[in-house]
């Protein structure tokens, strides 16, 4: 978790922003939004939206009304009480990479299919790094595991491996449900898992201005249960959206206010996120492109909206298009991560590990981000400015010239400095061979699988939890 | 130059910044700074300073009357008038490497001496993208000319391939009248120059608290000619500072104000900037980590300090401690020059080119810098927030689901995306094969030294200048 004590940029005007928002409004009158779920429609019908079709128009009040019940922020609850965060406020959570079918193989310098074998390392990299807040949810597409069964597998690995937040799986009813439920095995009953909200579930719009039955299903579900929903739009410019960013960004400021209107009005109060993964397209190969300044412009917009309706923010990552761990993953991931924090962002997937936009996790880009990650946290957290560190006496005392190297100043402080994980300040000639950031980065993952140590667990739990996914049938 | 619309990230609250600039006001009372010149401390003691020695002690009243007459912005003038830039307010201006004595040969991955040649190309490296503003200086140290002759070199060659602002040599009273008169066959004499100030120097402070001699001369011919003075402090952490970041704040903001005030005290509204190039160091082994989030902290407060003393900045830098053009050398520059310009870094020395902290200049790592430079551009600058680019109107027409890629709209926008020089958006399977950043860099390179064409100069003022640096003599 990032926390910072300054305040967040506002990269628009006021008058600006809320053009965004009118035009957003006017969308949701004039449009509407198509929710694929009768159960959906028909909630937001009773409420006093007009439906035609699939089609669902929402006046601007109830719209604001709603928006207005949701929390500004509110806690993730971890097995681990220690290990809860709060989104919202000034805070950044960290959650790694999200969906990636792939995982690159570094010393073949290709991509390969991933398996649940890489999913297990990736959340003991998540466990292991106080970087990351939040494991669980599809840290990587375990493509070894038949699907009826995958999420609740790895569900069972990220809590085996690791005690912090978790994620619930967003693909349909059943398999939210049985999320629910093994929260409930792990917080003492799903009574327990309302109160204390401990799964936190990605439900993308489906852009333009639609919701899919599977997404929505399992949303409604988690908002029953007072459980919290990112609704993430995922605006490609010029194909699923205008190809303007400022016409990109009404459109998703109305995706998003409609997931959350529906989710309030299931269950006041619900925990929910204002969220985008919307990038710009480059329009030369149809070929999204994430790791662009574009892109970072509207999360930095996306932050400031959520400010304007006083609910956390969910945007950002170490995203990038390239298909190596080298200088441009390295640029384009650090531009995303520091100006989403300085802009506020609140929840931060896909922090970690992804190369070659979604499609491929690395474990090498995994430790640099890691890496990003820890820079950019040491760069927000407070300038220590009382007496000792000012020291002004300590100055007075030395004078000019001469070296502080000796100084009981120096000797006192000198190892407040943060320790970077994998970066270099060697220099030539001090004899060698060197390394590039992507090898130490290799070896630096290799070493911290090689000692991890899962977190202790109730075998009771274990046990509870095992029984219950060998129940967990096929059949819908 | 990047030029931005929202405001400036204030890292400091007012009381905390308040609490660096009475620092720095008792240190300049109580320990005062050391001015190795007759001459400077002359004319600091006429004005009211109290001389001990070589030690000049500075009441606050004098400083604050003498920052309160710097400018709070100026222009620095090119030859070429539309290359002019304003330094101050709402921009960041960009000089790349300075001081650098190696270069990185990319295809025997060594460094080795840098010579005229490698400044030469530098300069038409500057000159042939948008992204720099001014050349001249110590681009890359030409160890291949003798000494007395180097500055006139490096002026030449600025001259002649490139039509972008100018620096001035810093080593002492003769190079500096040299670089005068230089600049004075080009802008039509020296009475031209004073009123168009067309020569920024690098005035470093001496850490802890002095000025030595060399740079000390030729900033008073500068600043009683009006030319800029880049005061900036070298604040090594725990050497040649207090081992804490408010500490080493302090210290430099007394020093920068001593400057400030002799300059001023020499020529009122000599044209200033308030400026650091301070690190933390590494005290595991001792070398300068300029790459790291800390030293970062401390840009931002010099941002901050130089808005509250009314004077422009200068930090940053596409700053590494890497010895490669690597994952390293991306993160660590991306994260030095966007959270710079984020805090208002106006003056931003070192924007291109730099590995291993100051020590080697490499032809592949500025061309990153150069899209990292680009990128943080395209952030900053200003989302267009019409009627048509809010395109409210398009998303009603065009409605829920389907594309936007052939629509209207798209079709007349699609063109205005930023296109990236050197970062890929391949994927996996497009076929072929695939080479990382640093080598796209270096075919990028090579392709623009290829085709570079030396702006016009008028062959009277060529020959001129020719004449004039034949003649100058290696006698002191």
């Amino acid at each position: 978790m990032i926390s910072r004590e300054f305040k967040a940029l506002n990269y628009l005007r006021e008058d600006e922003l809320e053009q965004i928002h009118l035009g957003a409004l006017a969308v949701l009158e004039g449009d509407g939004v198509e929710f694929f779920s009768r159960e959906a429609r028909d909630i937001l019908k009773k409420a006093g939206a007009k439906v035609k079709g699939e089609n669902v128009y929402l006046p601007r009040e109830l719209v604001m009304e709603q928006v207005a019940q949701a929390p500004a922020e509110f806690t993730l609850h971890a097995r681990n009480p220690e290990k809860n965060v709060v989104i919202g406020g000034n805070t950044t959570v960290h959650a790694p990479g999200y969906g990636s079918p792939y995982v690159m193989d570094y010393i073949q310098n290709t991509r390969r299919s991933a398996d649940y074998k890489d999913y297990i390392a990736f959340t003991k990299l998540c466990a292991n790094s106080d970087n990351f807040d939040v494991v669980g949810g599809v840290l990587v597409e375990p493509n070894d595991l038949p699907d009826y069964i995958r999420h609740a597998k790895m569900f069972q690995a990220a809590v085996k491996h690791s005690d912090k937040c978790l994620m619930g799986s967003a693909m349909g009813a059943k398999k939210a449900q049985e999320c629910l439920e093994m929260a409930g095995i792990l917080f003492g009953g799903v009574d327990q898992v309302r109160k204390k909200p401990a799964l936190i579930s990605l439900i993308n719009t489906n852009s333009p201005l639609q919701f899919d039955p599977r997404m929505l299903e399992s949303m409604m579900i988690y908002a029953r249960n007072n459980q919290p929903v990112l609704f993430s739009a995922l605006a490609m410019t010029g194909t699923t959206s205008p190809v303007t960013l400022a016409g990109a960004l009404v459109q998703q400021t109305a995706e998003i206010l409609s997931g959350v209107t529906l989710a309030q009005l299931i269950n006041p109060g619900t925990p929910v996120v204002f969220g985008s993964a919307s990038s710009i397209v480059d329009l030369r190969t149809g070929d999204l492109a994430i790791g662009s300044p574009e892109s970072v412009k509207m999360f930095s917009v996306i932050a400031q909206l959520a400010r304007f309706y006083d609910i956390p923010s969910r945007g950002g990552g170490s995203l990038t298009d390239s298909l190596f761990p080298d200088a441009q993953s390295g640029y384009e991931s650090m531009m995303v991560v520091m100006a989403s924090v300085l802009s506020g962002i609140n929840f931060m997937l896909h922090s970690a590990g992804l190369l070659e936009n979604y499609m491929t996790m690395s474990y090498e880009k995994f430790i640099i981000d890691d890496e990003i990650i820890g820079m950019v946290r040491e760069y927000a957290s407070p300038m220590l400015m009382d007496k000792e560190n000012l020291a002004v006496d300590t100055i007075l005392r030395h004078g000019s010239g001469g070296n502080y190297i000796s100084d009981e100043h120096t000797f006192k402080h000198m190892k407040e400095m943060r320790i970077p994980i994998i970066s270099s300040r060697e220099r030539y000639g001090a004899g060698g061979d060197f390394a590039d950031t992507a090898q130490r980065a290799h070896e630096y993952c290799k070493a911290v699988l090689q000692g991890y140590q899962d977190p202790e667990l109730d075998e009771n739990i274990e046990d509870e939890l095992n029984r219950y996914i060998t129940n967990i049938s096929e059949e819908k």
